[in-house]
């Protein structure tokens, strides 16, 4: 441990209107407590979390704070005897803090890595050793470290609450999202029929070139019309983070036994849901968020068997970060945005 | 079958704006098809479809029909040798026509008995003999028409998709209903701590002598506050079949995972889902009608396994059934409306 330095480079979420998110340059280095492992970082991404910490719009924000919860890295030093093995490791991070026994809910004491606990936007950090994989070999620093939040919520969201399988109608809404990315390629890699939709005719284009077998604008005033001719039966899982005017009309779209999954809320409080569309479809609203630690270990199984490559937007240097928060507000993005913290 | 008269009573649906029902008696009685059976109907039930059938109110209205989806009766013909041990059986029929191969929802084709097929507000029905159920040996006659098509549709509301179980919190809304009194029953026997709502004070007091863990009027503006306080860690299973505006304030009281249930819309479209609480909670609304035809067997086993004891508001004979109608749309009976039609 005697290359570490005492300091290190983190950007910190602090109480402070001027300047609420700053690149520190002398952070105290964690040190390790039992059981933990010290990762000396080479990549991060951001996460929309990140920004909404910034802008004071997540529940119990605690300052200061590092953000940042999706990282790749290499085990530089364990407490443990037993982790050794884990030391020189490139790993990726399981960004669940307590889930707690229950498969289904997590717990009360659950929390994301980034805010409360320190995270992976800054040159170290210290984490149980419970909480590392190691770093798919398909994979660049810049892809894996794109993976862990967004991949695990899309794949709880996908499978284990949307119920997708080969052969499903799947429609996936804002596809601009990271997690919304991450559940088309789930879907699809699964043998699901993948639609999505947008704001952004651009995006909708990447996406037909992708292979979705639909992709409509949600800004054109026909795009309901235009899913229910393109799949009359309805959809068997529907993905969204939107909620708003249009949560009603996707409820209308649900297949028999369909289940419309809702993992946020950019638009608002839903409207104009028709129960009884709802109950003689026998269909489901479930909402979803984060995904637990064996969906976690599920998730990068299915990533490596399906060779499945995030999509990623940008890759920064660490001194540049703030500019990737910017940017992530603007939500103009397709894809991850990666810092490049280390070689 | 020489005892068997050309023509009998029986209440039917018609194209007649001055009479939309009327017990016609000299209807000309069922003759037996392939495959079915002749049962003469002791009791019969009313559920709240036929008074929607009456006005108009029911997709798919065909006129002449014998309305009646509850009945108990005793075989007194089949058509095929194979059904011969049936004759002279007392029975209970499965109300479902077609629910089709899939588990999770009915197929395309599905009606339930009563409206477009004849139903059991007759002297004689005939109908497919694999819908027949030996009757329940500990209930009478009335007890057991009262069963079918409400215990069946809170037998899936409260277990297949409310997931209730031995020491869940249930909630059950508009406990006047007769869905609702058997989600009471069946989660009650099943050991959830069961509490209900209703606008009468004289029902709540019924149901707090019935067991219930609670039972609070929804017309008293702390009725919210009341169940968050007496629950505050939320319902795993809510049952509701209002919607409206209450129905935001039932999916802000869901525990972790809970899952509310809806069958029913008489409050009109629901306003002011939170979703945010509905994704932090893991949680889901799921709508819910009719069962499948396991779901009528389980039924049946779980209601005799604990000697279930359907409520009866009222017996009248088949020439008064008019005013069962009126009594249903009125809306204050407390228990099923049955109707004897023979001894």
């Amino acid at each position: 441990m005697n290359q570490i330095p005492p300091t290190m480079k983190a950007l910190v979420l602090q109480d402070n209107p001027e300047a609420r998110i700053e690149l520190k340059t002398n952070y105290p280095t964690p040190t390790l407590k039992a059981g933990q492992a010290l990762i000396k970082l080479k990549t991060a991404a951001l996460n929309h979390r990140d920004q909404w910490c910034r802008e004071g719009m997540y529940p119990g924000l605690r300052y200061p704070s590092i953000l940042g919860s999706d990282g790749c890295g290499t085990v530089v030093a364990v407490a443990d005897e037993a982790d050794q093995h884990w030391v020189g490791k490139d790993v990726l991070m399981n960004p669940n803090v307590n889930w707690g026994d229950n498969p289904a809910f997590q717990s009360l004491n659950y929390s994301i890595l980034g805010m409360p606990t320190d995270g992976t936007f800054a040159e170290y950090l210290a984490l149980p050793a419970h909480r590392l994989h190691e770093k798919p070999a398909y994979l660049s620093d810049e892809a894996a470290a794109a993976i862990p939040l967004a991949a695990l919520t899309a794949y709880r969201a996908v499978f284990t609450k949307g119920l997708a399988a080969n052969g499903s109608k799947v429609l996936v809404t804002g596809i601009g999202g990271g997690v919304a990315q991450f559940a088309f390629q789930l879907a699809q890699a699964a043998g699901a029929k993948v639609y999505v939709t947008s704001g952004s005719d651009e995006k909708l284009d990447q996406m037909r070139q992708a292979g979705a077998a639909g992709a409509v604008n949600y800004k054109d005033p026909q795009w309901v019309k235009t899913l229910i001719k393109a799949e009359p039966m309805g959809f068997h899982t529907i993905i969204d983070s939107a909620g708003g005017d249009a949560f009603g009309e996707l409820a209308k779209m649900l297949a028999q036994g369909g289940t419309m999954v809702v993992y946020g809320t950019t638009a608002g409080k839903p409207s104009g849901i028709h129960l009884p569309r709802l109950f003689f479809s026998q269909a489901s609203i479930t909402g979803s968020t984060m995904g637990n630690d064996q969906e976690f270990v599920d998730m990068l199984a299915f990533m490596a068997k399906h060779q499945i490559q995030p999509l990623v937007s940008s890759v920064r240097p660490l001194d540049d970060i703030v500019s990737a928060f910017d940017e992530m507000d603007q939500g103009r993005q397709f894809g991850k945005l990666v810092i490049r913290i280390s070689e």
